[in-house]
């Protein structure tokens, strides 16, 4: 079952003053996912969540979960930018990356970053830009597939991340001879999962490796950082993950592999993106176009600018017509943008009321990797972004972009 | 076999003043391609190629293009305004769009652009919006699949495009009764074929339409559009399409159906983007990291929010190693960006020279929906675009973009 915080009548008076489209994020919902995770975790005296910048890089929306205790996953220059300005440094930045650029490590460390080094070769590449620090991550990658029973999960070994074993405890001997104190462990072995097997079976794969390294290195091991990847149900049928029965399983590897290590002082840490806000963003939109051709068509004044997802990967995202939640969905559409690419369908073949020109739509569920993965293809502009505050009230958290924004790197011609 | 425009010691120089990434296009080669593609339907008194703006919507390229006898293809409110900057206006632009906005239509009738209409619910939407112009086109749609022999080349029917038979029909008629005079005929079956049967069989299916139209309704036919879809080999072992072929393929199917239904003045307009630059660019980046983990990744300071083709859509795009050119490719990489997902790599296994830090790269074929499909995900900043002048100078046509580009859409919040 899809709910939305707001109805028809509250998204006609929105869209007096902010016309469509516009992504519309949820206050409470989002607050409620942060506490909701920290309950998870609160057997857990270090717990620490690093929100994933990159699925809502909204200045709002990360003020609101610094406030609600949550730290910054940081992938890109920008994104410490974008912390720097809110007041967010030091460890309440955890910078996950990979390709690194040698000033972005610099940047990372004068904010006094956690860095989480994802190859071997960082480690000389971070001494030499901005320096080795006393507490730093090594990204894993155990390689071939993950599986959950019979399930393959993911293809580590296919991933252009982390470290292999070999060179994660040669890495923590170099780190150590360079100086470094206490270790962190960082893996990520799949991507948006409901399975509240997940996370538990990740870090027993991580304390094991923890308690190994300390037994055969004797290092000090200050957090496991098992990284996002607790996914969200974009269809309607499909289950939420349990995030407390996910923390109790997390717990239970916990007792089962490092406290009796000696490690029961480790902090855990994650670096949930999409589980904290995918939920609490909608795209809103208004019918402009009713075709009929072979099919049936909704035109809608949004596109895959504004949401590439169901472009990219044939993601499906719910769709409710305003107004109209309690009609039969006895119509079938495909519902598309303007793009001059045929992929830029937001649903083919979507059961739905019968839809008039004029009617808003909500796609659920763009609180995360929605406004962020928005391009400029056709020339078309990215929308604004509007928070719905818990006391109902909503605002301007980015504006629309305009022509101006489109053509600011010609600026130099002359011609704008 | 694929060449460049350029070595590695003229692309060193360039890179003292233009840091990498960029996007390099080759000003011969463009026109060239141009000249070209005239000579093939020389035959054709009113032939007028439509530059495919959405392809590389730089001033630059379109003012080239436009000094070469192109007209353009706009799709969008941005790409009309590019042109007018550019004194490109009246008829020397076709406003080929779907699911339009309001104001796109009366801004396109505005500057005189030639309109064509993607759903026959467009026209009564035109006259309310802009007005009907006394030549107008209309896009047709013959639903089903398209086939060249026993090849699919595309699925029309569950393309959002065009219109069905009996609405071209129908379409024509209203049009007329609104004051219409000509009308044009539109379709777009396959995108980047280098068949050239491609055009031909596309001709003679909208040839036979105009004269059946012709016919039965006695109306004006101005002019037949053959859309886009001629593509290139992106693969070294490819073979081009032959235009001054499908130049003359198309010239048969005209004498054989149009000359005979006495339509012998129609004129021929295509809208060709990805063969007139695509081949012409390519994306110069230099490799930062060498991974070694289960497999050996090549790390570049380009990733997909420079061209997101490979990562949207597994597309090859060739890739040289500059001043490697004659070594054996008897290594095997993943080459890769920075982005926080594991679609963005160039390419996958992919036999190269050996590469080492420092190396200078060039991927192939991105003068066409490279730049143009950029975004910002990861926090990630678009690259500059050059033009490599026929004489050898090099021109800077877009900057890179700054963070301030990337922060402009908060610019009202006061953190930046």
């Amino acid at each position: 079952m899809k709910t939305l915080p707001y109805d028809k009548a509250k998204i006609e008076e929105i869209a007096k003053t902010h016309p469509t489209p516009f992504h519309i994020y949820d206050e409470a919902g989002i607050v409620a996912a942060a506490q909701r995770l920290q309950r998870a975790f609160q057997w857990n005296a270090g717990y620490k969540e690093y929100y994933a910048v990159k699925a809502c890089p909204n200045p709002a929306i990360l003020r609101l979960l610094h406030d609600q205790g949550c730290g910054m996953d940081c992938s890109s220059l920008t994104e410490l930018m974008l912390c720097e300005r809110l007041g967010i440094v030091g460890e309440d930045i955890m910078f996950s990356s990979n390709d690194t650029p040698a000033e972005e490590f610099a940047y990372a460390r004068r904010l006094g970053a956690l860095i989480n080094l994802d190859d071997f070769s960082h480690i000389d590449f971070l001494k030499d830009n901005g320096g080795i620090p006393e507490t730093v991550c090594l990204r894993y990658n155990p390689g071939g597939e993950f599986r959950l029973g019979n399930t393959i999960m993911g293809n580590p070994g296919d991933a252009k991340y982390g470290m292999t074993r070999p060179q994660i405890f040669e890495g923590v001997k170099v780190l150590r001879a360079y100086g470094a104190k206490r270790f962190g462990l960082h893996a990520f072995l799949a991507s948006n999962t409901t399975d509240n097997a997940y996370y538990p079976s990740l870090a027993a794969e991580l304390f094991q490796l923890a308690a190994d390294l300390h037994r055969e290195l004797g290092v000090e091991i200050a957090f496991v950082n098992l990284s996002g990847g607790v996914g969200i149900p974009y269809r309607p049928e499909e289950e939420p993950a349990d995030i407390l029965a996910i923390g109790r399983g997390v717990r239970e590897q916990y007792e089962k592999i490092l406290v009796p290590a000696g490690l029961d002082h480790v902090a855990i840490k994650t670096e949930l993106g999409r589980y904290m806000t995918g939920p609490y963003g909608s795209l809103v939109s208004r019918v402009l176009h009713i075709k009929n051709t072979y099919k049936q068509y909704v035109g809608l004044d949004a596109c895959a600018a504004n949401l590439m997802r169901p472009a990219m990967y044939g993601a499906y995202h719910h769709i409710t017509v305003l107004g109209k939640e309690d009609a039969p969905c006895d119509h079938v559409y495909d519902v598309t943008g303007s793009l001059c690419e045929n992929n830029d369908k937001f649903a083919v073949d979507r059961a739905l009321p019968k839809v008039e020109i004029g009617d808003l739509m909500a796609i659920h569920d763009t609180g995360a990797h929605g406004f962020a993965m928005g391009y400029n293809y056709n020339g078309k502009l990215r929308s604004a972004e509007l928070l719905l505050h818990a006391n109902g009230e909503v605002e301007l958290i980015r504006r629309a972009e305009t022509p101006a924004d489109y053509f600011a790197t010609l600026d130099f011609t002359h011609l704008f």
